[in-house]
């Protein structure tokens, strides 16, 4: 199994994904491919001990910025890591990519290059989330801002097969975000949307609220890229802003200072439980091909985490179930006279 | 100055209802209606002394629920507690009402009864939000799901004499929520909004991202009544999450119990500055009236906060200076050709 990693993506790039890829192979033993400026990456592999059997170099002399357009940058630097690394993909040289960079480009870059599974026309980000009990799958966190319903229920299908091979749950339940909970609720396209998942086949638990994201009953929470873009940057926002306030109560008296100390394995804990990192990164999927996003603040474990979710997806074959299940909804799609011709083809308009 | 409060709105309504009302005359001076069942109001207050010159009850023989739809109830409940405290002030008999009960049911209420402003298409809740330097404010959230770009223009010229009048901030900063602080980025509707509020006059700095709503740096953030509704219940479970998981890894060892007594007081003071209550209600902005909506589960202080929010709000005559306001826009309003025709008129479709 190769797997290639977009060694120019992440703000510290290519410092991270160098350490992240050496931690990977170490712990998994998979073959990498390292795409990115080769003077600069081969400099950073330079300071570390690692399997250069395992790790190759890919030269890409340019680079896409975090703030580029992303369909723009995506067709005038073709000879940028992350392009060039998609490539590999697309001539079978590789079986999964790996990016922190703009995920804009990434969607743009794997959609125009790899083309999406049949049955799919929107490609959609499932990001992991923490919650009470264990962890939760939201799905579309910006790939598709202004989607259609029927891609909606296309997302929970999607989900539902990754939750089922890569967390191994066995009857994963869905949610769809709205402002309450009755059928009644929400905008036509939340309507109609509650109403293809109904009849999906999908354990399909009706409309959620945004409190119920974290309280662990839900496993796959289903919404438009816009609104669950926001709800990841919010609750980013709310965790770091609760954190710095207790911080700032806490170094004010000396006595609630030592006493932070020693509830620091606590705090160390709720860290741990809260980290992106641990959770790898964010599968696109949709696209026929095997491309997980990464936070661009990511460390190197989080890379490293990526590389093991991107060698689960290859292993567990997971776009050959969606593909599979796609199939068992078509009469659904059918009877609720929603055809491809009301979607506009991908024109690589994404965050 | 007179002011009607809802009795029978609250998750533990009247008790709630009738001890901040309570509190408020005390601390304000303001002659109350307590609407609601004349025996169970009567009774919650023969469990406090009060100032019984002060606090009037006015019998309302129905209830509207949480969960019943918001326009049928308003339409079958007319002797509820809701519709007969917001007809006194549309008899002018009372100055502004006040209700922790079904939000969808006093927009509707408040809307049909009362009417909107001159200029005004739709309301929107602005609610307060804490920051990491003082507070903000988020409009819409929940009053309209579906809004036009046109009705955030008009959010953010309410949203500014709010913040003016009631804040006493001088030129507050104004957002527009968004996946990405570009320019280009967003969907139709946040590009058209973008375009109107570019040239309305505001202190509008522009998109913002989800993370920024806590920061600090915006004193005004606008998004439609869907992602508002959905950031305010996120945000409330993101920091319940963290706190649960917190306490949890404190309670299993005995010396961070001990730390996290220690450090008890910062843990108060950030209860605090997060506790809604602190922030009385949230203004229902655009109707001709003074109504304020309050947490379903809000505790007596909130209710004598949103009193005080309510008293405010009359005697800056908040209405009057976002009906000028509206006037200097009408040129912005023409030339962009969007015009009321556009709009389907209010049928109480809300949260």
């Amino acid at each position: 199994m190769k797997i290639v990693i977009d060694a120019m993506g992440s703000d510290m790039a290519p410092a991270v994904e160098v350490a992240g890829a050496i931690q990977a192979v170490e712990e998994f033993g998979y073959d990498l491919v390292l795409v990115g400026d080769e003077a600069l990456v081969k400099a950073a592999l330079a300071k570390h001990k690692y399997h250069s059997d395992k790790i190759a170099v890919f030269h890409a002399p340019e680079r896409i910025e975090m703030h580029e357009p992303a369909a723009i940058s995506v067709r005038k630097k073709r000879r940028s890591s992350m392009v060039l690394g998609i490539d590999l993909l697309k001539r079978r040289e590789a079986d999964g990519f790996i990016s922190a960079g703009n995920t804009g480009a990434v969607v743009c870059a794997a959609t125009l290059s790899l083309r999406l599974l049949p049955g799919i026309e929107r490609p959609g980000i499932a990001s992991p989330l923490p919650t009470l009990s264990g962890q939760a799958i939201i799905m579309d966190v910006g790939a598709n801002i202004d989607p259609k319903p029927i891609h909606l229920l296309q997302y929970g299908i999607m989900a539902d097969a990754y939750c089922k091979y890569i967390f191994r749950q066995s009857n994963p339940k869905v949610g769809l975000l709205n402002v309450g909970e009755e059928d009644t609720k929400g905008t036509g396209f939340i309507k109609e949307a509650h109403a293809l998942l109904s009849e999906s086949g999908l354990n399909f638990i009706g409309n959620i609220e945004g409190g119920a994201i974290y309280s662990g009953d839900v496993d796959i929470i289903l919404c438009d890229g816009f609104v669950g873009n926001v709800i990841l940057k919010v609750s980013e926002s709310v965790a770091s802003t609760l954190m710095q306030l207790l911080k700032k109560g806490i170094k004010s008296s000396i006595i609630a200072t030592l006493g932070a100390a020693m509830a620091a394995k606590a705090f160390k804990e709720l860290k741990i439980k809260t980290d992106y990192s641990e959770y790898g990164g964010a599968p696109l999927l949709g696209i026929d091909g095997n491309c997980i996003i990464c936070h661009g603040s990511s460390n190197p474990k989080a890379i490293k985490n990526a590389v093991k979710v991107a060698g689960e997806f290859i292993r567990q074959d997971v776009n050959k179930h969606i593909v599979e299940k796609l199939g068992a909804t078509n009469e659904i799609i059918k009877s609720h006279n929603v055809t491809k011709s009301h979607v506009k083809a991908f024109t690589g308009d994404v965050v």
